[in-house]
């Protein structure tokens, strides 16, 4: 039996399209909330596979979405280099910020795969419970945004203190993100060999940067990671999602040689066609907060998504993680509308 | 004698090109903070003509500037339309948030020029003090921006609250835009009759509006102000600047017919040159954060802009407002950098 995600990733035109949410298992589930307070902290959640595997499989359950999303998080790769990370309830994560270069080579310079192993038995167990048409997605983050979460401990409304970092000392910046790519090529490499169908590169931060920066902080590093996962697993289906890339959304998806690309809410849909439809698969570009809202608006929305790009290769998707407080309703009013065409 | 920067908004390249920054006005220079020490409120400074043409003048004083942009704010038009709005220093606007259609039908629903008269007085002093070469700019905030501070009450990481309003209740957040569109309209026509030589329409959260809002709330309304100026004055040379806009930037300058674009510092160039400037003339985009960090990362990224853009139209600025924290130091470096060549 074959999985819609799979075509689609293939090149093939579903209709209709498969559908996932970015953050699906997560905090607008009262059944995700319940498994997270009995797991006390967030890591632990992450790092406990049987735990970690059933807030994967949850949203599969109830929604009966077309791919299950490891439950993770990007900042798992700083945490097994050695940095302190945390997570508070309704917070983001928290990291002790590194002012400059001797800052991050207090920490190890390869990842240590060992604290890693848990996710990939969670990988391991959701691809055991999973029905043959779902797709099972592993994911990391890019080297550009986990560096600027790192140096900046925290989010920010531009990053800007690892923009800053760079441009003042763009030698050791390179260095980090040397050992991010490492990092990040093992990480997924690992859980495509533990069963991952697909992995995706989420580039939260690709938006603020300026196109120089973005051709040597984004591209690039995202270039060498996809070369050493192919090096590694020939058949790897790789999504890039470089949020906010905007007009420079073609030329990494040319250079990066990326497999799929992921749409952000903002970017026009024409463009997205002739640009990069013509070329790769696309996945999203629901906007989160319209989902929140719901009602009338919802069903345009949608329905605009689908006009725009249903008639190729295409994953149904929102332009970013689902919000907190997006009623269930939503979510189940969106899916009848995308399945019923 | 005739002004650079005008030159330039006639579709004339000027080599070097003129120069001015947004916000050149503010906190970064000693002699802004004594001034506005002395004024005591925020509001205050720019009801007081005196004081704003001082501050207006004092960045083309020290630096040689190519144009005066008048010291401002976008929320005086909330202000004058009986809305309280508060500025504390060094932190972002206040204004009491508006949660539906009730609480802006509490407000006026045409602007008060008479509490606006003091702006078109502070024109005329600042206009008698220019040299000959140097132009005087106006501004407004374009309605989805100006809307989306009036109903969040102030500035957050993405504007939901007037997204959600929108999604929500189209019909009411179009009578909301409608008369933001009369009363801005109205303001930049009084600022060009009182000798401002063109105005910049700032849209500074465009950025954050999927394709079909970024139509009806960005494109739209900003398209409506620059033909109601245009039929007042003829002779307008307006510059629209819709900050992210990214993708949608080439249907934003057809449309809303916009006399100059200018350009945020994320926009692939070879895109802005393709689409934007082989139409209009453009301005920016350097990135503010280069200008903080300084020394040979700024002369590269100044070097990039230039080589980039100059060999057309081309306006030099940032491509959003000077950070409070640039060194004086800095901008002189870069002025030397764009007129040497």
């Amino acid at each position: 039996m074959s999985k819609p995600l799979l075509d689609v990733l293939n090149g093939i035109t579903r209709n209709p399209p498969p559908v996932w949410l970015m953050r699906q298992a997560g905090r607008y589930l009262p059944e995700y909330r319940a498994v997270r307070e009995k797991a006390g902290s967030f890591l632990n959640l992450v790092l406990t596979p049987e735990l970690a595997a059933e807030v994967t499989l949850q949203p599969v359950r109830r929604f009966g979405f077309d791919a299950a999303i490891l439950f993770s998080d990007i900042l798992v790769i700083p945490h097994a280099l050695g940095q302190h990370v945390t997570f508070a309830v309704g917070e983001g994560p928290q990291l002790d910020p590194i002012a400059d270069r001797r800052g991050f080579e207090r920490l190890a310079s390869e990842v240590d795969h060992g604290m890693l192993a848990p996710i990939y038995e969670t990988i391991r167990v959701v691809k055991r419970e999973l029905g043959p048409e779902v797709a099972l997605l592993g994911f990391c983050g890019a080297p550009w945004t986990v560096a600027s979460y790192m140096i900046a401990g925290c989010g920010t409304p531009d990053q800007a203190p690892a923009r800053l970092f760079a441009y003042g000392d763009a030698a050791a910046f390179a260095v980090l993100l040397d050992v991010l790519v490492d990092a990040s090529a093992g990480y997924l490499v690992r859980q495509l060999q533990a069963g991952a169908d697909a992995v995706q590169i989420f580039d939260t931060w690709a938006g603020v940067l300026s196109p120089p920066e973005f051709v040597r902080w984004c591209i690039e590093p995202t270039r060498q990671i996809v070369a050493k996962v192919r090096a590694a697993v020939p058949e790897a289906k790789i999504i890039g999602f470089p949020r906010g890339a905007g007009t420079m959304l073609p030329r990494y998806v040319q250079e990066v040689a990326i497999d799929a690309a992921g749409l952000d809410w903002t970017i026009d849909r024409a463009f997205a066609r002739e640009r990069i439809q013509s070329r790769v698969p696309v996945q999203g570009n629901l906007d989160p907060l319209v989902l929140v809202a719901g009602g009338s608006a919802l069903d345009r929305a949608v329905d605009s998504v689908l006009e725009d790009f249903a008639g190729g290769p295409f994953i149904f998707n929102l332009g970013h993680g689902i919000l907190p407080d997006t009623p269930i309703a939503h979510v189940e009013q969106m899916l009848a509308r995308v399945r019923k065409r």
